[in-house]
């Protein structure tokens, strides 16, 4: 708003703001029309868990958070606060991301660390009336359903049939195993630096352990070598360089391979296939179908804002990874995820999730 | 910055964004360079006491903070960040705002209730390494400070010399009488609802006893009528319509009324006028002399952040008040504060501010 003169300044502050100050202090709901907080998300991070850096901290993480700002802006015309705290203390997140809750329509937590960010996003959901979303687990989830629901056409393979292996149980890991069991992959293996998480295993985390109720049905104890022998997909986000040519050539025939790492993937994509993998996916832009969180996130908070929905439900992913995949309209081995820039994205992936929202 | 394309897109986000957040991890201070901390204030608020409406709480209070954001932007260029809190727990609120703090470059807390806003503004003061100011009381404080000093060159009188009375003990009335106290001013009275603030007085707040070592030397005990016998000056920060003319004709020659109470004023500026006093400024835009606060922060905030000041001290506020009133190069009764789309105004606040950091 331009402020020329003194009636300009006595609208946009005082007396003029006393205005929609008394309507929403008489009625809440009206900050929804009234404030910014009908387009505004805060971006939130702890920077113990920057993708590729690691524990940097909040001042070094605030780049990254701006940089997310900026991708709201360009693709949702959300207006994204990047907020960065000084604590790492699971209850301290928790006090702070409720406090400074009432100025946002929506929490975007970014890069912390697991397990932490569980209890962290869990709690946040449960307390606050705003949509909460930790998108390291859940933009990740529904762009690499995406990604798989073309790549099963692909290779023409069905959900029901196909043995997953998900190299990772971190936030992108767990947010990927349990979005994708939902939908229905039925014969899912989630390994980490320790190898298979199964049964057997002694040090798993809470966490892990409520991945074994939706994983490794048959108990399954070995290597992610062990793991990969026979399997059709790999999804990989966890550390680089860590398939061989050998690895893959010990998976099933028409293999897909999602070697997420970033900046290094766990096996470069040309040698994936070289090795046989008929469809793979990275979260490089110089190769074919880039895993790229902002083909969801953004799609996403503009269509609970838009229907003022209180909750991003895993019913809300689902819808936004098959209308994300639906953008693609015929699926190649070099494309199974649209363009980031493809302007149909982010009106079919908050179409998609208002519609949920509605019902 | 324009995303449109991958190469934009990878500058803007990833793999880009690692640039500056490794060089900030390692050297924090890089965040100034290379991060939004730059420019950026949070303007944060728990709406427990926002000017002429009260415990409004942090909806209603989130259109105050959105609107001197855009004056924050309007007269110093600087980017405000609007923050409500959900809690109007000193500890609390506290907490919250040292957990946000790396996000920003300086804190302004506005709109907080005596005696919580002294407690929360020294505590965060002491424990953040950047500018925190309480706008209520030394924005407010500053821009009088700056009316005094040239309505004591329009009326012809000292400030070593004359009667103040400060009516409200509040935050406006507790940063007014630090400041003009601590700028030379050695006869004050501070006046509350019940009357004068005295040591024979049994109900006072610690704030209030605080105020006591600088104000009433004499101890004078009392109804505001009383202290304002033979005063030189009132400054009213508390209700409206309390002054009525012969409250005025019992002061001393050539008075000096800043009734400043909004809307309403403690009296209104004509009929003090009318009854004898020589300046009258109000909080009224439809009235000379407006006491605006939007006189003072941008060029505060514009002034230690540009020089990269760890805090606003009280020899800046001084310092700001009088390059405030050196605005107005010839002082009268109907012009003693300048007005507020004068471009000297931020100039000459942030300068005066920087040359005090430089020291």
């Amino acid at each position: 708003m331009p402020l020329r003169n003194r009636e300009d300044l006595s609208i946009a502050y005082t007396p003029g703001v006393a205005g929609p100050a008394l309507a929403i202090a008489k009625n809440k709901k009206l900050a929804y029309d009234f404030t910014s907080t009908k387009n505004g998300v805060a971006i939130i991070s702890d920077g113990s868990a920057v993708l590729g850096l690691g524990n940097i901290g909040p001042e070094a993480a605030l780049p990254i958070m701006e940089g997310k700002a900026v991708l709201f802006k360009r693709f949702a015309g959300l207006d994204g606060f990047p907020i960065v705290l000084a604590t790492q203390d699971t209850e301290e997140i928790i006090a702070a991301v409720k406090a400074i809750a009432p100025t946002f329509g929506g929490i975007n937590l970014e890069d912390i660390s697991a397990p932490r960010c569980f209890e962290i996003e869990a709690r946040l959901k449960k307390e606050l009336s705003i949509p909460v979303m930790h998108d390291d687990q859940h933009g990740t989830a529904v762009v690499v359903l995406a990604g798989l629901i073309n790549a099963l056409k692909v290779v023409r393979k069905r959900k029901e049939n196909v043995k997953v292996v998900v190299n990772g149980a971190g936030a992108a890991g767990t947010g990927i195993t349990k979005l994708i069991a939902l939908y229905g992959f039925k014969n899912i293996i989630v390994c980490d630096s320790k190898g298979i998480v199964s049964k057997s295993r002694k040090d798993l985390t809470e966490n892990k352990k409520r991945l074994l109720k939706i994983t490794n049905k048959k108990n399954l104890s070995g290597t992610l070598s062990d793991a990969l022998r026979g399997a059709d997909i790999f999804i990989g986000v966890s550390q680089g360089n860590l398939l061989k040519a050998e690895d893959i050539k010990t998976m099933a025939n028409r293999a897909i391979i999602f070697a997420l790492a970033n900046p290094t993937p766990e096996i470069m994509p040309d040698i994936a296939k070289i090795a046989g993998a008929k469809v793979v996916a990275s979260g490089r832009s110089d190769f074919p179908n880039q895993v790229n969180n902002v083909l969801a996130y953004p799609g996403i908070f503009k269509g609970v804002l838009e229907s003022r929905a209180r909750e991003i439900s895993d019913e809300m992913k689902i819808a936004a990874a098959l209308a994300l995949a639906g953008v693609v309209k015929k699926s190649t081995a070099d494309r199974i995820i649209p363009d980031p820039f493809d302007k149909r994205v982010v009106i079919a992936v908050s179409n998609a999730v208002k519609k949920i929202a509605r019902r």
